[in-house]
């Protein structure tokens, strides 16, 4: 997918909502247990009840992955189910790879040529040599840590590194790599003051912006400081949408959740560009 | 496994040799192209013929990855066969995970506990929380990324930070965590005048040495700077190894060319511990 579908798809659900498909099998409704693929089932409901007010989805590798090849088999399941229904979905694979040269390119086949994933998270630790393997890929797009949304951000992350923060200079540097414009990157929203700062580094890019509901982010904090021409993020809630309720209503309660955030981004919208 | 069982099978064996499984199927040989699981079949057969030279064995997920459904499986068969019939050898899970909290839990359980892998390696970036999660399983180690051997090294790694490399504020940092006991780092061979550096900073920990053989690491200098009283060095060898011949002798070749290893190994531990 281009960047320019993506930003089609938003403008005309008039919503920049991505739904993280972290499932936990401890958290789904029961009667689903019952299931020869509980996950795949549980992910299958929710893009049905959500998929008009969202315009990404994001499975987390390490969900599927704790359930062994069980995981993997409902991984790509949920992936295919995306691809043939519902194609103009931006989807994610929350993988946070990155390894050296020849094993990044193992890892960017396995999601975004074999699964066929729009995009894939990256770690930036190891720099160039371990992301630009995964920036190869034509119409795919490789999502790198910045500043994430968790406490231990503060560890390494916002440390002074040459007169400016660690995230600064993983920004700053990734900007030279080899097709540097198929990168977007991840920003917690729970430091919506450092948005102003970060789009004075990459004005254009496409922000990943975890940290909304559960983590505590505030909605309009951060598209008031990150919001770009092209709107230019895509805000992700996970637990607050899919675990809206464990009953057999489970599906009707995430589109009720999804239906409140995408509401509060069509009135941003409508305020700020008049959709 | 304990450490203190690590440290007895290197005296037992004279070797501190770690073999990467980076399994390949455009490398290994054709023969075995036929077979239900190729990858499976070559481990087995490279795990038969070198197990009494190393001390330990080191599948990278990437390549496993790579190959879907059918990699992971061949990635539990592997680490079956081993847990099966060479209990003693130390298993290391190489997938550079790291997440938020609950996230990395799962990261955790699904190599230490799902697939019984002894360790696994993580990157820091995410900081404290990110790494804990895995630092919680008794009798587990992780193995987390400080200076690695490739080039994108240089780009934030040995960048300053407060006064001194961003790998070393990495590694101080970590010895702050909870269970920090369970750590070891991967430093890389190519850059041996680091080793006295570093242990200065963890001079009791255990150390994943990638970057012997193809990536162009000396093992007489990085034993010199590197190694502690309780040996202390993991060295990994994958290429050099695994395809020295891609005939139907390759397990043969490998076992000469682990030997060559373990023998270079042997003549350090004589000359420094009179073994």
């Amino acid at each position: 997918m281009t960047t320019q579908q993506l930003i089609e798809q938003i403008h005309h659900k008039k919503s920049f909502l991505c739904i993280g498909l972290d499932v936990d099998l401890s958290k789904i409704p029961s009667h689903l247990l019952e299931k020869e693929d509980s996950i795949f089932e549980f992910n299958k409901a929710i893009i049905d009840a959500t998929h008009h007010l969202c315009v990404s989805y994001k499975p987390n590798t390490a969900f599927y992955e704790a359930c062994g090849i069980q995981g993997w088999q409902s991984l790509k399941k949920t992936i295919d189910y995306l691809n043939e229904n519902y194609p103009e979905i931006f989807t994610i694979a929350d993988a946070k790879r990155g390894d050296i040269g020849n094993t990044s390119t193992m890892y960017a086949k396995a999601f975004l040529e074999d699964l066929n994933f729009d995009s894939v998270t990256v770690a930036p630790y190891m720099g160039k040599d371990s992301v630009e393997p995964f920036l190869e890929f034509k119409y795919k797009h490789t999502i790198m840590l910045a500043l994430t949304s968790n406490e231990g951000a503060f560890d390494f992350q916002t440390k002074i590194i040459e007169g400016k923060e660690l995230y600064k200079t993983v920004i700053e540097t990734s900007k030279t790599w080899k097709n540097s414009e198929n990168l977007m990157y991840v920003v917690g929203a729970t430091k919506a003051q450092y948005f102003a700062e970060i789009r004075q580094l990459i004005p254009d890019s496409f922000l990943l912006v975890p940290g909304i509901g559960a983590q505590g982010g505030n909605l309009q904090e951060v598209c008031k400081f990150g919001m770009n021409s092209n709107i230019g993020l895509l805000i992700n809630s996970s637990r607050g949408i899919i675990y809206a309720s464990n009953g057999l209503d489970f599906a009707e309660k995430a589109n009720i959740e999804a239906l409140k955030i995408q509401q509060e981004m069509e009135a941003i919208l409508v305020s700020k560009f008049s959709f």
